[in-house]
């Protein structure tokens, strides 16, 4: 059995590696701003949840293509958008709209909406599919005027869904969270666990690979 | 301005190092069972708040006493409980103890406590304190026979408060949690940095120190 992750986010890979799971990484390159530009409608988790199989279907299509698709193989696609208010925040393009987007959310409550898309190619070839977004409330705490310039300084919030991190720097701004956290960095655990469970996967077989 | 850790625990360490924060690490040796004994009518956020107290004294004393205190010293201590049905659960004494309580908690919700006390010696070395109890919804998910089994031969049950982690392996088998999600690891960042605040620290200040 071998695990893909669509995505060169740092964070899910770490999430990945510390529930006992070691996924080969491999980046998808999917034009998001286009693809969002196309869902002007769509709600935010909707958005994260095409990202997600965009990213998945086009790693499992280039394997595919350059016969790399082997035999036991899951690829996995997520993404992330943060909703506020109810719009779709994905990373501030700059820190001066880091700033006033934080001056908006600090003390009040987001969601963290992640989509997740999992294809499996069984042993005879045969491929399956599975997806899931799962959402999360986020409760910020209030940030003093010099917290937030140290903030917005240390440069994070600008390589953030929402710009700000739960595993990060920006932990300790979090007052708490409602839902799974795990969601919130990027890939829900729990979530992904029920998609490969769906596809006749046992998760904890999938910690052999990885020990 | 330094900060010491009064605990052996991997997590917490974790915990503020990827938060930005570098402490030395002190193990108190407090004599926890004997403490925990004396406490038989406590609640469990009761015993968690008060071998936080100990174990920060404790640290705080030792270096009263070998000169060691310098001006600016922040020590933490912090202590997890995790509580189920009104009673506390510390760590498993074995896997059978710790597949019982997972038999127990699955498919149901606990509450992690995570008492903290700090003492700061600021730069004429006057001695303050602050203390704060977090207490953070755990929401467990079912488990089949083979991933509780698995779990169990990982030896990760038996490391920790509750018998379960929400940052390494037994991530995928929290649901969710309601409250702060660094409190369920062992430290909360958000009240260390409230606690911080209230005498005289500026969180983001600590930063500098790590980089």
């Amino acid at each position: 059995m071998q695990l893909i992750l669509a995505s060169a986010s740092p964070a899910r890979l770490a999430t990945l590696t510390n529930a006992g799971i070691n996924p080969i990484v491999r980046v998808s390159h999917v034009d998001e701003a286009a693809l969002e530009l196309s869902m002007a409608t769509a709600t935010p988790s909707e958005i994260a949840q095409a990202l997600a199989q965009a990213k998945c279907e086009k790693i499992t299509q280039e394997l595919a293509d350059s016969n790399e698709l082997a035999p036991n193989t899951i690829v996995i696609g997520c993404d992330s958008v943060f909703e506020l208010n109810g719009k779709p925040y994905g990373k501030p393009q700059n820190a001066a709209e880091a700033k006033s987007r934080w001056q908006e959310m600090m003390d009040t409550t987001g969601i963290l909406h992640t989509g997740h898309y999992v294809t499996f190619t069984n042993e005879h070839g045969d491929r399956s599919t599975a997806e899931g977004t799962a959402s999360t409330e986020v409760h910020l705490g209030e940030l003093t005027e010099v917290e937030m310039d140290a903030y917005l300084r240390s440069g994070e919030p600008l390589a953030v869904a929402g710009g700000f991190t739960l595993d990060g720097l920006g932990g300790a701004f979090v007052q708490g969270v409602t839902g799974d956290p795990s969601n919130v960095v990027g890939i829900s655990l729990p979530t992904v666990r029920k998609l490969l469970t769906g596809l006749g996967i046992t998760w904890t077989d999938l910690w052999n690979q990885a020990r």
